[in-house]
């Protein structure tokens, strides 16, 4: 059997997040699994697996989410390229289709990803974009974020600011840059790092605009990431402003 | 009473276009005027009226639509800006607003109209724009199509390139400049001139695709502008890709 690696650009907006669900078909994995078990003449209950890289949350985006499938077929990857994004809905794309080695994991194999969290804040309102923006009511401060996410790099426990309460597995996760850039009335956070811990991204984003907006400390940032503390943290920002931009191989 | 020189944009999807129609309640037009009636605590059938620049069709976007409206308030531009920007839907939004001079018609002192088609070729698809773009099946010929659009440019009858058979009024019309571009997957088709009829930049632009694709001759065109029939012009593409970009005075 062969193994695929797809690269996938998809809106969020109307689905419950990568990540199959019980007796729910609105998931992204399901739609793919669901697409290439019909490309592939396989009998419903018997789809190809799709392991992605990452599982985005409900709400969340992607630029480029990678996942891997085993599968056989005399189509070349330009064809399988074409038949799904002829057949996939309008808001999932494919953007590159290629075999891999038979031993490639896009999740275990991972050494990087990259995740943008895109806010705005202006006079008026992001019209075109407001699916993947969220909207502040005030400026907050770029220079006292800045200070605070100087903080959070590095190899640390994340536990503070990890949304699964019941996680067994390390919470320990290495954070290589967090830039954060302002461009007319949006503004970016762009997080890279060996991994994410669920809503992680949304809470370091929460937190440090919390900084933003004068109501915690930049340098109250290590005394939080010690405490190991969930409820200590920011709010969890809404996920439409979320999108993962890349995976690291 | 004063008054304001309104500058919007929107999200053309899912209203029947700019215009007011009978017994329907989602056009723009109809949006913003019920907003002022209420900003201006004006009882249900007596609200202000709004002119706009143009008539965008259903499923149009804009840009920067203009508009004027006379209206007493003791409010600031500023004011009235934000109390639009909260109260309109979350695909309207206000990018402008100032006081003009009493005499100012956003329809009949507008000197020039610009506006944009947006097509795309290519082996994926535009997931995050796919509400704004055309996705062509095949690569046009873009020399071709500039070529075709020359003959164009200049003060002609355009009754071919007209969608309103009933039409009364004159068809001549003053097109100044015609650009076709392309950026990676996207191509875009940008109009300027002194006004343009009904469906017009939908017709020209469905035109010049026929040519793009081999299907009539670029040299055809002169002949087309004379013939002044509209069934020998091009198909009408759909509305999702055209956007008005800017109204000069």
């Amino acid at each position: 059997m062969k193994n695929y690696k797809i690269t996938l650009q998809y809106d969020g907006t109307r689905y419950l997040g990568w990540e199959h669900q019980p007796g729910k078909d609105n998931t992204i994995q399901g739609k793919v699994e669901t697409l290439l078990g019909r490309m592939l003449d396989r009998p419903e209950g018997d789809v190809p697996k799709v392991i992605g890289a990452g599982r985005t949350d409900a709400g969340v985006h992607a630029a480029a989410m990678v996942c891997n499938v085993h599968m056989e077929t005399a189509m070349t990857p330009e064809e399988i390229m074409t038949y799904m994004n002829t057949y996939l809905p309008d808001d999932i794309g494919v953007t590159d289709v290629r075999e891999a080695s038979e031993r490639f994991h896009s999740r275990y194999n991972a050494v990087g990803k990259t995740y943008r969290y895109t806010c705005w804040y202006g006079a008026c309102k992001p019209v075109f974009d407001r699916r993947y923006i969220y909207v502040l009511d005030s400026q907050p401060d770029l220079d006292a974020m800045r200070k605070a996410a100087a903080h959070l790099i590095g190899t640390h426990d994340f536990k503070s600011f990890c949304g699964n309460p019941k996680m067994k597995k390390s919470t320990v996760r290495r954070v290589d840059s967090i830039e954060i850039e302002q461009k007319g009335e949006r503004i970016t956070f762009t997080y890279h790092g060996s991994g994410f811990l669920q809503y992680m991204v949304r809470i370091l984003t929460g937190t440090l605009l919390e900084v933003g907006f004068g109501k915690r400390e930049a340098d109250s940032i290590p005394a939080l990431i010690a405490a190991e503390n969930r409820t200590l943290a920011g709010y969890t920002v809404p996920p439409k402003g979320l999108c993962m931009m890349r995976v690291d191989y």
